[in-house]
């Protein structure tokens, strides 16, 4: 028996951050036949309250450091604040939408990023996924909701990047399922030239990747992102797309990544 | 054949603001055999957080109105920090506790309260509660913990009475478990002397609550707490108690209400 389709769909801060975008969104989503799973990530609400809050953000070296206080109001924000903004929504539209942290029954373990020259504080680098849990709720027409906070299993939360948990939910569901990853951000999809927001590379394999990294065309935010696809792709998962908001509204085809 | 017995307890404010207490709380709770909900209000946090915010609590006549703003902080502190806090807590004793507002699988749904004298602005009054879905969660041996957050299937999320939403989960589950619930607060159950801690009415019938309410006995905060009791026993829940955390801690007896 072929294995039951899973679209799993990432969305980060450049819809988060907009009401509207946010809105048309999660009708787009919710429209989705069969299995899915939404997660998303932070946007710069948690910014916005630490600031009214008073609590800076610590950084060292240029990377954001996850201190006590931060955990707590990325706790508030993500697994509070927006995660249930985004199941109230899709509920409205009849999508039985169930939000999720990694504490949730167990669904990502992580443990404590280890300490090598920068201390990341309270960050989560992810050992194992809960497929069985998950599956349950798929089973039963749940839509699970991931926000960006993991756990180690001893009762301390973890915040964790998005696309990785986006990743490791698609490998590990991958047992189960023929998976589909699409990861929306801000663009097309991978672009040939930085300032042609049309020059949309629609496919990319393995090789290639690696060259697109050494030419410096793959650079910045997007290596841990192309990291998250081809770790993805190598361990299961069937497709994996990203590109904007228009490849789950319309199904423009955005970038395709391939492993040949 | 018989119902399958399910534990339903509330907690309040007490232990949900000290950390020992929480914590000794929940050691308690994961060693409950069976089918088990826990149901948690807020506590000070959302207060302290509203304050370093600069958001000013709404009072009217002495009645707190959930303005957007409270909603805002109400919804990161009790579905987010709180609920999640108490979540990873679990997951350490092994206790697959799954975290859920109101908006979650619409486990909740419910109205925003009708203006009549007050504008309590965005509180939730419940319609329905989907003991479907949380069934669903039982019979994997998932331990649902909610927060009190309800929705109005409109997109909208609603502050909302913790007793309340422990009360009318108690009732729809109480079509397929034979429900047990249990009230914890700061007293060992309903005292006959307000100056006498030790001074417990080990069982009240609804002829003596109503004989105790014009005593004026049962009086201020307990009088929507016991509302809520009867209420629950009125409509098939099989036990109420109401008491402090030795309750589930050593199974002392609190205050048991009967009907009859």
């Amino acid at each position: 028996m072929p294995k039951k389709s899973l679209k799993i769909i990432k969305i980060g801060g450049n819809i988060i951050n907009d009401d509207v975008l946010l809105h048309n969104f999660i009708k787009d989503f919710a429209q989705i036949d069969g299995a899915k799973i939404l997660v998303h990530g932070g946007g710069k609400r948690a910014t916005e309250i630490s600031e009214s809050m008073g609590v800076d953000a610590k950084m060292i070296e240029g990377r954001r450091v996850t201190d006590e206080s931060t955990l707590e109001i990325v706790t508030m924000v993500y697994a509070g604040l927006l995660n249930k903004k985004i199941v109230a929504q899709l509920q409205e539209l009849n999508c039985l939408a169930l939000g999720l942290s990694g504490a949730d029954v167990n669904s990502i373990q992580a443990h404590k990023r280890i300490v090598e020259t920068i201390d990341y504080g309270f960050v989560g680098d992810i050992d194992a996924v809960n497929s069985e849990a998950i599956n349950v709720f798929l089973a039963h027409e749940m839509t699970p909701v991931f926000c960006a906070i993991s756990h180690d299993k001893k009762g301390q939360l973890l915040n964790t990047n998005a696309d990785t948990i986006a990743a490791e939910v698609a490998i590990a569901m991958s047992g189960i399922y023929e998976v589909e990853l699409n990861f929306v951000f801000e663009l097309k999809g991978v672009l040939s030239s930085f300032t042609d927001k049309n020059s949309v590379i629609p496919f990319i394999n393995f090789e290639q990747y690696e060259q697109l990294m050494q030419d410096g065309v793959i650079a910045d935010g997007m290596l841990p992102k192309m990291h998250n696809c081809f770790n993805a792709l190598k361990r299961g998962v069937s497709s994996v797309k990203i590109g904007d908001q228009s490849m789950i509204a319309n199904g423009t085809m955005g970038t395709k990544l391939r492993l040949i």
